[in-house]
């Protein structure tokens, strides 16, 4: 057996960044083995009949004019003195003949298209959070700085496949065009498709503006390879406000996909039992589907799922809760019984990157693997319940994403993999270390952690005795030193510079 | 909602304990949800297939020649010269037929009795580390002080359905002799069930003696509610040892059940493919379970899993790996087929209590709860490869499975659980936390851990930003103070203490 193969090898970056952090390559991943059944046929029926109860007899209320407009044309009952929209399952049933099984996300690296439907799954970059901690320089408000370092780890790191919306606030920025940063950002240190900021129209379509430039097309040259994505989050229960539905329109005009996401904690935004907090994501999630459908027939969209529970002694949210993966698992059963590409999270609520924050991961994880979520959203580096972004956090979730693709592989089943004539050539008691079906194997025969340390205790011990979490210090350290930032085409990167420069005096100190 | 109420409550155990830790009753846990599907019917056949050429083929190698002398008995084609013994598929499935599907195990208290098979979920305690660790006395040799001490614990938590065979090794004790003290311990300390140390017959009686004691009863009277359990690890690849064989029969002659588990570390002791290290694991337990049904048609017996990897580069042992987590629902997949109760682990590989340790565990437990185990052995404390139990991690690993045992809850449907008329009485973006529906459930609608806190980043770093490691400790102390010795009658405690005495003096400085 060979040793000390840590650095290269195999899975190695070398081919791309010259990196000496040992990872899986970039890949596609699929999840082809039969969705989990947590509930019955049955009890998809009843909370789809509750669902439609809620969309005709209790209604959406939703804030922006132009969206009461699209429904009243389609033939929903609109009350415009309390702006709640009521529709029919027809309604439904119709916009869900429109939606695609499938689309995929093109940024300006095609080699890294991904697909968004079937038995695809995608990790998501966490986004979001005010705050950023690592173990060196503790927690400290978001900054551009740690933006874009978070930035080129999930370029580096291959199991982040998708960068989510805004991996942090950079708050020491103008709240009103540090989208425009963020975007330059996601396109200069990745090649990764990213999430439009969809708060009112403007900064939707700078989004795809930006990433068009960096195709080298036009906007509506991504519309059949859509190029950017973004997430309408429900302020649930049953409200949609209008900037929210101003960027969901933006999007689907241009044909790029939307995740429409009802923010449902059980207990606070919904009651508190499962079966009824997931009639009402259902409900919501539905409602925004069939926006889409109405704004352009055949839009792609995805189905959100957000379920979790609150502290009832706190109010507190939790995440990685037994309940959030329930949520997580029906919520893939839902999504696809109605044929929509599914979303759901990788959460935590711990305040530390510790053990806790392991396990609830873990939960969350595994509640979306066996949920067949097409991506996972907020997969690497959320912690604090989504209040700080963590290095160390990023480093342990690649870690879990590695151990997902790897379980998620199937076996493969021939003669020699069955393997009888190995058994039977090794003597009873014996070892298999040293033969030939094991050395024709061995590299690749097993999952090499990046994170894990499989070293006995006294080596481990005159190593330094580092644990995990001082470990993945030094692994987002070097992987920031590795780092190599994808080579642009200068043209486009002043062009990209220019649209930035033109747009922050275009909005001046107003919205986007 | 109420606030602060982390003491007593509805799950504290002040009816039993006083003890001052939120946690889960006592209870059997039943794993409802359909079997995880990882294998296809015709990959199980494979399978099996390979299985039965490596039992009629290759054959296994047996050290004592009275097994030599049942199979022979039973018309397997026995090598006196190799010892080693071929038999073909009728003998197992003859044995099959015998096989009970499920089986209960009763120590001295009968509300406790476990259910083994079926859809039923048990826990085991960690067993055989020759070390133990804490937080504050850090890693020492493994002594009876702290032998004790995790008995109490695995007492104190309802989580912990049996004890294993030696939460650890006292090895301040004589090793010819130390099952007796450690036997004592499992009786007195606590009311759960355990394993016995099967290495010989001597060891097994002991314990089927002890726990007759303790019941008041004659060992023979256990026959049909038997009161112990063992593994019986096979020495893979295909080697059976005399004092296993022996513990084995021992066992079987008194319908004690047993549990046969490979010993199937792929690429050490299997091929490095998935395919063959499950034929062979398969094949080794078989062929265990056929030498029961030999022995004594009818006696219970689990299939045991115990298949992960080594680490290529060093040969060091991994657990909670994805191959691992593959093998032990795989693993639930072929006890199934054969209708035999499932017994598989949750292992690590972690020098500390620490990231890792956390998501290897929840690798290894998920693959345990997908795979359908009754059993999950090691399922609370182990560490470091399984060198040592650890305090801190067995507090982690009950919330673990804490968090599984609600996981496995199935929902509720009914018109309320669905909660219609609750959704629609909550206007558009209000919150749900006074309504009545809400009002209702609120104690009991959610998972409140013991462990995990979930408490804002404010409150927490003013409450002393204790990390979940460090909160283990606090937790693991209280339930040590908050333990309270199950009242034994004293003239049992007084025949157990004879026998123990008894037997030191006859077993001498020899083997028992």
């Amino acid at each position: 057996m060979a040793r000390d193969r840590r650095s290269g090898g195999r899975r190695g970056k070398s081919d791309r960044t010259g990196g000496s952090i040992d990872q899986l390559p970039w890949q596609q991943v699929h999840n082809t083995y039969p969705p989990y059944q947590l509930l019955n046929p049955d009890q998809l029926d009843q909370l789809h009949a509750t669902s439609m109860r809620i969309l005709s007899e209790a209604g959406i209320r939703v804030m922006g004019d132009n969206v009461l407009d699209i429904f009243e044309r389609a033939g929903a009952i609109v009350d415009r003195d309390t702006k709640t929209i009521r529709i029919d399952e027809s309604l439904v049933t119709e916009a869900l003949k429109m939606v695609p099984a499938e689309f995929t996300l093109t940024a300006r690296n095609p080699a890294k298209r991904i697909t968004l439907g079937g038995t695809h799954m995608n990790f998501g970059l966490v986004a979001g959070p005010p705050n950023v901690h690592d173990r060196i320089n503790g927690r400290r408000p978001g900054n551009y700085t740690d933006y874009c370092n978070f930035i080129k780890l999930a370029h580096h790191f291959n199991a982040v496949n998708l960068i989510g919306n805004q991996v942090m606030a950079p708050i020491e920025m103008p709240a009103n065009n540090r989208h425009l940063d963020t975007y330059l950002a996601n396109l200069a240190y990745s090649d990764l498709s990213f999430h439009c900021t969809a708060i009112g129209r403007g900064r939707a379509l700078d989004g795809i503006n930006m990433m068009a430039i960096t195709r080298g097309q036009k906007p509506e040259e991504m519309r059949d390879d859509p190029g950017v994505i973004t997430i309408i989050s429900v302020n649930s229960p049953r409200l949609f406000d209008d900037a929210m539905g101003d960027g969901l329109i933006a999007m689907a005009e241009y044909g790029q996909p939307v995740t429409v996401t009802p923010f449902t904690l059980m207990g606070a935004m919904t009651p508190v039992t499962l079966p009824a907090a997931l009639a009402q994501q259902n409900a919501e999630a539905l409602f925004g589907v069939v926006l889409t459908q109405l704004v352009q027939p055949g839009t792609p969209v995805m189905y959100g799922s957000f379920t979790s529970n609150v502290d009832m002694r706190s109010g507190a949210p939790a995440f990685g809760t037994p309940e959030n993966a329930k949520a997580n698992i029906v919520g893939g059963q839902l999504a696809r019984r109605y044929g929509i590409p599914y979303r759901t999270s990788n959460a935590n609520a711990s305040n530390a990157v510790d053990l806790q924050a392991a396990y609830e991961t873990m939960m969350a994880t595994w509640g979306a693997v066996l949920g067949g979520a097409n991506i996972v959203y907020h997969a690497a580096g959320w912690l604090e319940g989504g209040l700080t972004a963590s290095y160390e956090k990023f480093i342990m979730d690649v870690e879990i994403i590695q151990n997902m693709i790897e379980f998620l592989k199937p076996m493969k089943f021939d003669e020699d993999e069955l393997g009888f004539d190995a058994i039977n050539s090794v003597p009873t008691g014996g070892h298999f270390f040293g033969s030939d079906h094991t050395m024709a194997r061995y590299e690749t025969a097993f999952y090499r952690p990046m994170l894990s340390d499989w070293q006995n205790y006294e080596n481990w011990e005159a190593a330094g005795a580092k644990d995990a979490l001082e470990r993945a210090t030094e692994i987002w350290q070097q992987a920031l030193r590795d780092y190599e930032e994808p080579v642009m085409d200068p043209a486009i990167r002043e062009e990209l510079d220019a649209y930035v420069a033109k747009r922050k005096e275009e909005i001046g100190a107003v919205e986007p």
